[in-house]
């Protein structure tokens, strides 16, 4: 299919850099100031040296990349909250051409969801966006597959950043701040991680699985949210004396979203050291399911992006094929 | 829509049972010597009494359940290997009449995976088996998610007999057949548990995953298979002083297919205890992804079921929806 990226961050990148592997072309790229586009096919590698090298991918206006020839908008500009523009702009103008989208971007499905239903009801396109939890882990296909009516609850570890200093500092022993600076060095936390350790990441996941389950209806506004920054520095060995630890954790039941620091067992489920991300379905009927993988990254989420843009095909209804690795 | 069950185990009571709740009306119903049917829905409960009463589910020959009224055939007979028979003629006689299947009998998917995909290309039906690997973990759309081309290896814990009995033995230091002995009486281990303890079942799901991500070309002839029941006594005490225990592990690498207990560290992702399921998928481009949960079950195993009926329609492709759970 053709694609046209909005938005050349690490994701975006990675799915104009992989989707040849994957059977599609990009036929536009725009990051925040800039753009290319050719229903022929971009280079990829051209644009994305020319972003490196001057800063832009190439001479156009992104607004323009809208209106492009594609199939499939993949909106990976970075996550705004409040009214999440410009990203539910972008998606609107896509849906209203008829175009399916696919997000990465959370703050359309977390903070418009209900709009975003409604603009996808009159349009002969589809949204999906399973890259907006977990990265790489399937966390929306596997909500639809078990039927978001028989899912009773929904709890991860959603937030890598938190995780890895969560699980440094007991590792270690050592005190949060020493740990968030390690975490900078290494790239795992930003300059201002703010949205990461006072768990507003998370709340947007918890809040889009949520939305998944309850077909809409929430927001940021719904979710209690207490992040790792204000953790007691004894916190983690008062936990570890009782064979505990501490993690982030994000959940969505039924009655309350919300997100905080929570005592779980070392080595169990929940207890995914490191960037992992690990994410829990309770069910009516096939009991607990949990999935583990890496929860960020430009790869990891581009292929839930890629995979995404697959199952907009009907073509793939029957699990027999034939044909080679 | 209308599902016509073969087979009235634990699995196929379980997709009758949930069938309504789930939408779908169920039309027929088959054991090994009786069927009953009825174009406008037969009466579940009825039937499994008459069945848990008389033995029977019904007044009629199980084979005419192929020519009755339905959109699906659930196929939920007992696994049989060599030619898979007579699964393989039910779901041939099924995508004949242009009818989808959904398999719970890995035998077809495992022995006959090329003969399968030949009968379904010539047919206006499509073939699903999200049942035969792992229970409730969705090991085949998580397969067909990421794109089996970029896999690069599925390897897991999927048989929970044999897991049961290796967690008791390291847990209480008991020996493999007093285990057995305690399995038989929970009714977690069959009578005859050769199936389970000798590695075949566990083989053939290895099989089937290999089918998956190459495309067919493989039976259980291309399995190395080694079971339980051989272990040293000690393995186990051995295995605790390194602070690593002993799983039986089914693998399907790009060249081989091989079952057999493996070493892996105590607390590990793979080191799942009790009847519990690991699959982790080694992936080109996103990292490892785990997924666990209930291995086997009725209603477990029926959630599966009742999610390939779902995923048969195109109607899924937008993650948005309304309504709620």
């Amino acid at each position: 299919m053709k694609l046209a990226v909005m938005g050349a961050g690490d994701v975006g990148q990675s799915v104009a850099r992989l989707a040849g592997e994957y059977g599609h072309t990009v036929t536009a790229i725009a990051d925040s100031s800039s753009a290319v586009w050719d229903e022929n096919g971009v280079d990829v590698t051209e644009a994305l040296t020319r972003k490196s090298e001057s800063g832009a991918v190439g001479p156009n206006d992104p607004e323009g990349v809208l209106g492009a020839e594609y199939d499939v908008l993949i909106e990976a500009t970075p996550t705004t909250l409040g009214d999440a523009e410009p990203g539910f702009g972008h998606v609107t103008t896509a849906l209203e051409r008829d175009r399916d989208v696919v997000l990465a971007n959370k703050g359309p499905v977390a903070q418009r969801y209900d709009d975003l239903a409604a603009v996808a009801a009159d349009s002969e396109g589809a949204v999906r966006f399973e890259a907006t939890v977990g990265g790489a882990i399937p966390a929306i296909a596997t909500a639809e597959g078990l039927g978001p009516e028989h899912v009773t609850a929904a709890r991860g570890v959603l937030n890598g950043t938190a995780n890895f200093i969560l699980s440094r500092m007991q590792a270690e022993g050592l005190a949060y701040e020493h740990v968030l600076a390690e975490a900078q060095d290494l790239g795992v936390a930003e300059t201002d991680p703010s949205f990461d350790v006072e768990g507003t990441d998370a709340a947007l996941k918890g809040v889009i699985l949520a939305n998944v389950l309850d077909g809409g209806g929430h927001t940021l506004a719904d979710a209690r949210i207490e992040g790792i920054k204000d953790l007691p520095a004894n916190a983690l060995d008062v936990a570890a004396d009782d064979g505990m630890t501490v993690r982030l954790i994000a959940e969505a039941t039924a009655d309350r979203i919300r997100v905080g620091p929570r005592l779980v067992p070392e080595n169990s489920t929940l207890a995914v050291t490191g960037t992992m991300n690990i994410l829990q379905f309770d069910t009516q009927h096939a009991g607990q399911l949990n999935i583990s993988g890496r929860g960020a990254g430009g790869p990891e989420t581009a292929s839930a992006v890629l995979a995404d843009v697959d199952r907009l095909s009907c073509d793939t209804t029957s699990s027999v094929r034939t044909g080679s690795r």
